[in-house]
C-alpha cells in the first residue's frame, strides 16, 4: 500500500470511466455526454493518402439521427459532423482524424421528473453507486448519442477498404420476423422502407407494430441481420482475437444488445457435424455457409453474416413500479420523446461497427505481407 | 514506405498469430502448440497476498481433460499443470504466475491423413492461405487444447473473488434442451452426471442421444448456460467496455462457439418494454431479471446469467465432399479420436472464461475505491 | 497473406501516424497539425469528484505559449483551451475530458520557401519517405505546436495529486550553466525571470547569451532540471514499467530533447558504490539522494529528481548546406520565426509529462490498495 | 465505490506487480525470481517462416551470465535455454515462442543476513510498503537475473532483421573513459576483452580498476555505448512513440541505469543550432550524425547511437549505515558473491533492448507497406 513521507494523506476517489477506446491498429476514442455542448471522438491509425468522402460519412450519420421518419423519437436533432485534423485535400494524412458533433436540442426540462427516481432496467442505481453521480438528464455517457460517434468512425474505416461492402437491416420487430433467406433479399432497397426492412410486405407489418406499441405508450425489441461481401481470406487472429469474439464484444457494446450470433449461430447447436460443416469446393470455396465466413477465427471469403439482439428500449410513457433515491417505492410514468423501437436507427450503428472491426483486422494483417 | 541507406532489401514475411492475450488488470497470455512438448501461460497482475488453492485449480483442469468420461473422446490425456513462479508459501507474491501442462498422448499418426486435405470448417485453407503453412497434427494454436490453459487461469482468477460463485452446466444437446428453470436446478449436482446436466431426466436423453451420433460416427452441437452469483454492483464501463461486451469477446474466443446471449438474449427483441423492464424494489434489487445482471453495460447485483451456442464437432468419421491442397475434389472420413459433442467437457471453460472477465473488471475497478 | 474470393486486390498505402496516445490508467491522446485549424486530445481515465481549477491549466499553457517574453519567437499565438466533456459544475465525472486549442497565427506563406528542400535535422525526407507527404507548413504532427496539448493535460493530472508538487526550471542555456545546488535555489522564482532560471545572475548570463545566439541567426541548446516532492512511497513496476523508464519515454517524446538522467545520472557512471548507496536513516529516509528517489523502478518517498537535454533549434536564420526533394545540393537560410533557444518554454511541457506519469501510476497504484 | 447485495465484503489486496510486458507488435513477457525453480518469458509476435539459429540465443545468454571471467561474480551459474513452443524444423511458426531458463545455483544462505535489514539503494523498504513483503533472499523480480529472459528475446528478435547489426561496447568504467571516436574502433574485437571495451590500453585500465575496487570491497559504475547500423529510413512515429523515446524507456527499464542519451545527448545542450544541425548530402545521407540517427521521432538511416549510464553496484562488502525493518539504526556488510562491475556483463542486455525496439517498431512499420 501506498505509504507517504510527512503528513500527506491518500486522496479517495470515485471511479473514473474508461473504456472509451476500441481497435487495435485502428483506434477509435469517444467523448462527450448527451447533454453537453458537442460528442465526437479521434480515430487513430488512418493509414496516409485515402481519398475521403466526407459525403458519406454525414450520410451514415443522417440514417442514424433522431426524427429522420415517422417512426423515430421527435427529436429533430440534425447531426452534423466537423472534421479537425488527419485531412487534406480530400485525402487521409495517416495524422489522427478528429471530429465533433454539436448537440443542439436539448431540452432538459423534459428530463426534471427523473432526477429522483431510479428508473427500471437504466444504470441509475448502479452510476450513483459507482461514480457518486450521475446525468439523469440523459445519461452521460451510457447515452445512446454516443453512438453517433462511431457511425462517423464506422464511415471512414469503410472508405480503408472499398472492396468489401457491409449491409444490415432490420430482420424482426416484436413477433414480426422476416422469413425471406439472405440470398433473395434486394440488400439495394433496405432505406426504401422506415423501418430498414428490405422485404416490403414484411415491412409493413413492423411498421404497424411499431406504432401499436407508441399508441399504447409501450416499446418493443428487434432483430438486425448484417453481411459482409468481399472479406478477404485470413483476417482474425487464432487464439483470443478471433474475428467473430471481435465482431462480438463491438456488436455487445451498442447499447441495449443482448445476444449475438454468427452464421448458423444458436441453432448449430441443434446441428448434427454431417449437417453443419461447409463442404469445400474445387475453387476452395464452400457449398453452404453455416460458418457465417469465419473459421478458426479467421475469414474464410465467404461472407460474413451475424445477428444482433436487441431489448426493447426501456423509457416507456406506461407505468412502472420503481423507487427514488432513498428507496421508496413510487411509480414512474416518462415523459418526454423516445423511440418506440430502436432498431431502424440502429442499422447504421450495426454496420460502423463491423467496419471498424474489418478495418482493424485488415490493417493488422497487413502487418507482414508486401 | 521504408528505404535503406545502401543495398539493404526490405524482407516479406508471413502473418505472425498475434492475439495471445486476454484482459486489462488481470492478463492472461498463452503459448503452446496441441502437438510441441508442452502448453501453458502467464496470468500477470494477481495481487499479492491472496491464498490459492491448488487443488481447485487441478480440479477445474480434471473436469476439462480427454478420457473423462465414456462420452468424450478415448484420449486419456492426464493434464497435470506445474507453476513455475509467482506463488510463495500458498500465497500469491504479485508477480506474474507461470505454469505449463505437458502434452503427453501425442499420436501423430492419427492426422497422416490430412497432410494434404483441406477438412469442412476447419481453418486448414485459411492457415495455408495467411501463415504459409499449418499443423496438420491437431491444428496447432488453432486446436481447443489451448484451452487449458484458460482453465488453470480461470480457476486462479476466481480465488480473487470468493465472494463470486460461477456456476455452468449443458443445458442443451442437439434437439434435446433442458426446459427446467435455473431457479430450479440443483446447481450442485452439474458434475452428477457425465453430461454435465443438472437435471437427470434430461440429461439421460442426452447421453443417449450423445451416444447416437458418436454410432453414427457423426457429432453434435449444445448449448452452455451460465450464471455468475455474488457479483457486487458496478462491475464494467459505459461505453465499450460494457460488461456484456466483454463477456461477450471472452466466451466467443473460444473453439466452435457461435452464439451469445444474456439474460433474455434474443428472447428481448420480441418482447415489450413493459414486460421486459426490470422493476426496482425498495431494497434496490429487481422483482425480474431480464436483464440478466447487467444495465448500461454495469453488473446491478443480481445474477449475471449468460448462454452460450456450440457448432458440432467438425471432425467426423462420417464421409464428406472435400478438396486437397491442389483443389482436387476427394472424400474425407476422419480417423482418430474425436469427442461426439464436446459441451460436457467445455464446461469448465466457460466458466473460466466468465471468472477472468470478472476478476479483470473487479481489479479495473478497485482503482480509485478505499 | 490476404488472398481473396473474386477479383479483388490487396490496396497497397502509406505509413499511418500511430502512437498518440500516452499512458495506462490516466490516458492522454493528442490530434492536430501545426498548421490545421485546431489541436486538442481527450485525457481519459480521470477519477469522478476531482475538483478543477481551469485558470490553472490557462495558466501553465499561458507559460508554454510563443511571444510571452522578448527572447522567444516573436509569433504571438494567443493559446486558450476549451473543454468539451468530463466537467460539470467544477468537478471531474470520471468521462473523458475533451479539449481544443484554436490555431490561430498561421502564416503560412513563411514557410513557402521550405517546399521543395530538405532542412537539415528536420524530418522532411523521411516524412516523404514514409508518409509519401509531408507537411511543410510546420511539421505537421511533428511540430512543437502539439506539446500545448499536453501542457493541457499535465495541468489536470495534477489537480489528481494536490499533495505532489513539480517543478521544472532552465538548468543550464548553452555553455552557462547553473552551478547552484537545487536546495539552495528559490523553486518559487522560477517565473521571475524570462529565461525561467531560478538564479537571478545565472538567468542574466543566459540571457545575454540567447540575444547573441538571436543576433548570429543562430540557436542554442539547454538543460531543463526538474523535482517532484510528495511522492508516496511505492510508485513504479519492478521490470519493464519502472518509475524512472516511464519518466525517459515520456520526457524523450519531447521534440529535440537528446538525454535523460534521474538522480545522479550519467556522474554515477563514475562513482564507487560506496559513495553512492544512499544510507537509509531511522524514519525510512535517506541520508543522500543519488537515486533520484527511485530504487528498484519504485518511488522511495524522497524528491524525484531528472534532468533533461534540448538540442539547439534546427531552424536557424544562418546559411546551411542541405539538398532538396530531387537530391540537389541547395543552401537554406531559414525565414520565419523562430525561437533562438526553446528551453523557457519547454519547462512547462516538462512539468506536464512528469505530471502525468505520476498520475498515471498514482492511478494504477491505486488499484488493490483499500 | 463497488457495493454489495447481501453480505459479501470488499476484499483488500496488496499491490499485484505488473508491467511484465514490453513492445507492441513483438511483445516480450517474462516471469520468475531470482530464487524460484526458473525464469523465462514468451516472445509474441514473431512472423512466421524465419529462419532461427538457436546457437546464437545461448551465445547471447553466455555473453551474460555470471562467473564468464574473473572479473564477475563468482557464480558460476551456466543458463541454458529451453524452447517450449513456436518453432518447427528451425523456423518460426508465428505461434508465441515461449522459452524457460531453470535457477540452479541458490545459495540462499548468503541472503540470510539480509532478511530483517533494509539495503541501502535497494529497494527493500519500498516493496515491503508495496507489496507486503519482499523475497530478501535475491531481490524476486527486482533482481537482474530477470534480464536473462530479455538476452533471449533480443537475441531472436535479432533475427527479423539480419539487415541491422547492433553492437554494444563498455566505454566507461569509473573515471576511465574510452576517448577514442566510435569509427576508429574494432567493434569484432569487442569480446576479445573480459571487460568489454574495445580498445586494448583503456580496457586494461578498466580493468586493473575494477580489480581495485573489488579488493576494497566496492563497486563502480560505468557506461555503455551502442549503434545500430543497416537501420531503415522511417521506424518510430511522429509524437509519444518517437524512437528515441521507445529506446530510452527500453533502456531505463535495465536494472541500475540512470541516464541515457542518443546522438549528441547532453552535449548538444551547450552546442550552437549551425554546429549541431546535420548537413544533408546528395545521397539524401548526413555528413554528420549529431542525431544519432533519429530525426523528428523517425529514423534517417545514420547509424543509431546511443549512451546509458550504470549507477555502482549497490550490494559491497564495505560496511554501510542502514536501518533494520524496525526502523533501528545498524551497520552491514554484505556477504555473497557480487559483481564489483556490472557494466562487461550487461552489454548483451542492452544489445538485447534495442534489438527488441527495432524490431518491434519495424513490424509495427511494415503495417501498411506492400
Amino acid at each position: 500500500m501506498l505509504q507517504y513521507y510527512g503528513e500527506c494523506a491518500i486522496v479517495s476517489y470515485f471511479s473514473a470511466m474508461p473504456g472509451n477506446t476500441i481497435g487495435q491498429s485502428l483506434v477509435l476514442t469517444t467523448y462527450g455526454e448527451s447533454h453537453g455542448t458537442q460528442i465526437g471522438g479521434i480515430l487513430d491509425g488512418m493509414p496516409a493518402g485515402i481519398d475521403i468522402n466526407l459525403d458519406l460519412v454525414q450520410l451514415a450519420l443522417d440514417r442514424r439521427r433522431p426524427g429522420q421518419s415517422h417512426l423515430t423519437t421527435e427529436r429533430n436533432e440534425e447531426d452534423k459532423v466537423t472534421f479537425h485534423s488527419g485531412l487534406f485535400e480530400g485525402k487521409t494524412t495517416g495524422t489522427p482524424i478528429a471530429f465533433s458533433i454539436p448537440n443542439k436540442d436539448q431540452r432538459s426540462k423534459d428530463y426534471g421528473q427523473l432526477k429522483d427516481v431510479y428508473r427500471p432496467s437504466h444504470a441509475d442505481y448502479t452510476y450513483d453507486t459507482k461514480y457518486g453521480h450521475r446525468d439523469y438528464r440523459g445519461g452521460g455517457r451510457s447515452s445512446a448519442r454516443e453512438t453517433a460517434c462511431r457511425v462517423v468512425a464506422g464511415a471512414l474505416a469503410a472508405q480503408i477498404l472499398p472492396q468489401i461492402s457491409v449491409k444490415a437491416w432490420v430482420s424482426a420487430v416484436g413477433p414480426i420476423a422476416l422469413k425471406v433467406p439472405t440470398a433473395d433479399l434486394d440488400l439495394d432497397g433496405i432505406d426504401a422502407h422506415p423501418t430498414r426492412c428490405p422485404h416490403p410486405e414484411t415491412a409493413g407489418k413492423m411498421e404497424a407494430y411499431i406504432e401499436q406499441c407508441r399508441s399504447e405508450k409501450d416499446s418493443t425489441g428487434g432483430v438486425i441481420t448484417a453481411v459482409a461481401l468481399g472479406v478477404p481470406v485470413g483476417l482474425g487472429e487464432p487464439v483470443f482475437d478471433k474475428l467473430q469474439a471481435d465482431l462480438a464484444k463491438a456488436l455487445m457494446s451498442i447499447n441495449a444488445v443482448k445476444g449475438f450470433e454468427i452464421g448458423s449461430g444458436f441453432a448449430a447447436a441443434e446441428m448434427r457435424g454431417s449437417a453443419h460443416n461447409d463442404a469445400i469446393t474445387e475453387d476452395f470455396r464452400t457449398a453452404t455457409n453455416h460458418a457465417g465466413g469465419v473459421v478458426g477465427g479467421l475469414s474464410n471469403g465467404a461472407p460474413i453474416e451475424v445477428r444482433v439482439a436487441f431489448k426493447p428500449v426501456a423509457t416507456i410513457g406506461k407505468e412502472q413500479n420503481t423507487v427514488d433515491k432513498d428507496g421508496k417505492a413510487t411509480v414512474l410514468a416518462a415523459k418526454g420523446r423516445h423511440d418506440p423501437c430502436v432498431v431502424p436507427r440502429a442499422v447504421p450503428i450495426v454496420e460502423a461497427m463491423i467496419q471498424l472491426v474489418l478495418a482493424d483486422h485488415y490493417l493488422r494483417n497487413l502487418k507482414y505481407t508486401r
